[in-house]
């Protein structure tokens, strides 16, 4: 054990936690330091949501990021409030610690992005648990929000009819897993000759590493979630692929889409990876997962909204909702159209 | 992989726990199947509490029991919330797979008993998160509730003269992981002669099995924390064991504490596994953990109030509360005085 981490204990983690934690949102009537938080949130309604990266599933410590990692910690759960078009309030934190394996620093610079994240999005983190992992570093975080008005943008609320847009582009997370899972660093030169052919030059390097970063510390999009409430019918955010997250709005709607394959705005960092792996772009685009972009369907177009709060930020009409049994299907750039298979699912493994 | 769970998938088995779950508390708006729960809590505080339970920390799947571990999951956060005196009422549940070791009737069954439990205390599961693990069972649960008049009984508020008391007894929880840990199961004979001296008769074997049930399935005491409210002036629930769980009133309360040897509710099964052990049963009383008794410091008797919420539950007067630098000291059964260590520390094991 890092005898720094030894000498601290469980009791001091959790005292240098508390230490270094700011209010960054208001309500916190009791924070870290007691039996339960207690949080003033109004009477409009909380949102509540909660998500667990674990060592070696979601992420890998030989990486070298702590700091994103505590960002990422945060973001996850960013995003499904903004996909609510809420206002983030309250985190809580599970940190299971693997004591043997693990410094200090190491959990400093975790909980230091963690912070940073919360001073960028409101959030205070006001309690939590902490206890010794004998499998890897296992983080779980649940974070309280609220709606505000209009109200929650459900998952069920679009109809035949409405367009199926998504903020951002898709497959930059996709294409920065598999540049990190081979050997690609951010920071270090790029590994291996055999993977650098005569095309590769500076401005595709460029993009593969803006989506490692992508994949290593995602940006939630808050403002725009916000900025859509008034706007959109239904709403989710791109966390497991385009093709499985769709189908979630399908079956809580009781809605097919239909997908045009020419509109998926591609990250160039995935055309880059698919062209250097032999991987079809189109397919880490739609159902690598991890984007945290913004998947909704509206009735009216929602650039305006989208370019008064979040100025830069594209928006893409990639389908349409029609009436009929849930399911999703891909209307091709040859004129097919075919049922578009899911993305990743955490027990049957990847797309 | 179990043919059934591989069949399932990550989404089935969302599917399936969305399929058993019922509204057991007022005001889910949206539960399981958004990207967060929306909940209507109203204007009151809310409490808030995450805790986490790791395979080969803190249990053990060779145990067998999973509808137990199922309850306790929810148990150990209900504690929480009846040690601020609150109505706990909603739970997200993050769920890690170990997907090539577990079977899908053994995830039935910790779901049935996280249901039971949910049912018992007024509590909906609204959502959470699955995923694979590639080390064990990784369980952790979020749960939110609100205060309840006057207010949440805090960890700060005890003042000099306070006496401290604890619900029920002590050390159960303690002795029966140790009985587990030596291979004695719940419904099973005792299993080894070596472990059966003369003196050990049914009785003792029946306050043994008793105290396995509590480490396995702890029992929340969340009318007695409600009729606490009142009463109490700062209250922490025993989960590190009472020489850690005072000390932390003390430190928040800024006071020290004297907690009299002669008054601790030793559990009788405590008394049976530390006389087979050669332990002393007060230590494994005092440090032990896991026992989920509430601590609470009252300038009043609390037997009025707990005997109308709670017939038949034992309340103990075990020490008072001093001013002074926080620490905690034990005056023994000789009449010396000295301090008390602490519990357990995930960090650095123990007591």
């Amino acid at each position: 054990m890092d005898p720094a981490l030894g000498a601290l204990g469980e009791f001091g983690l959790i005292d240098l936690i508390r230490g270094r934690v700011r209010a960054h949102s208001p309500g916190t009537v009791r924070g870290i330091g007691d039996d339960a938080a207690v949080l003033g949130v109004g009477s409009a309604p909380v949102l509540a949501t909660l998500d667990m990266l674990l060592e070696d599933v979601h992420f890998q410590r030989a990486w070298g990021r702590p700091r994103e990692l505590g960002r990422k910690t945060l973001a996850v759960n960013l995003s499904d409030i903004a996909a609510m078009g809420g206002e983030p309030l309250f985190a809580l934190l599970g940190l299971g610690v693997p004591t043997e394996e693990i410094r200090l620093a190491e959990l400093e610079a975790f909980l230091a992005g963690l912070e940073e994240e919360a001073a960028a999005s409101g959030v205070t983190l006001v309690g939590g648990d902490t206890c010794r992992s004998r499998s890897g570093l296992v983080l779980s975080l649940a974070l309280l929000g609220r709606a505000l008005p209009p109200g929650p943008v459900l998952r069920s609320g679009a109809r035949p009819g409405d367009s199926l847009y998504v903020t951002g582009n898709l497959g930059a997370a996709a294409a920065g897993l598999l540049a990190l899972e081979r050997g690609i660093r951010p920071g270090n030169a790029w590994p291996d000759v055999l993977l650098r052919p005569a095309w590769l030059g500076g401005p595709e390097e460029a993009v593969v590493r803006e989506a490692m970063e992508h994949h290593l510390a995602p940006v939630p999009r808050l403002a725009a979630g916000r900025a859509l409430a008034g706007v959109a019918s239904a709403m989710i955010d791109v966390s497991d692929g385009v093709a499985s997250d769709a189908g979630h709005l399908c079956r809580e709607s009781g809605l097919a889409a239909l997908i045009f394959a020419a509109r998926i705005p591609i990250h160039p960092g995935a055309s880059v990876m698919g062209r250097l792996l032999g991987q079809d772009p189109l397919a880490l685009a739609l159902s690598g997962g991890e984007d945290y972009e913004l998947l909704f369907t509206a009735a009216t177009d929602p650039a305006p909204a989208l370019a008064a709060a979040v100025p830069g930020l594209a928006v893409s009409r990639i389908g349409e909702m029609q009436a009929g049994a849930p399911s999703v299907r891909l209307l091709g750039t040859d004129g097919t159209v075919a049922p578009l298979r899911p993305g990743f699912d955490h027990f049957r493994g990847g797309p």
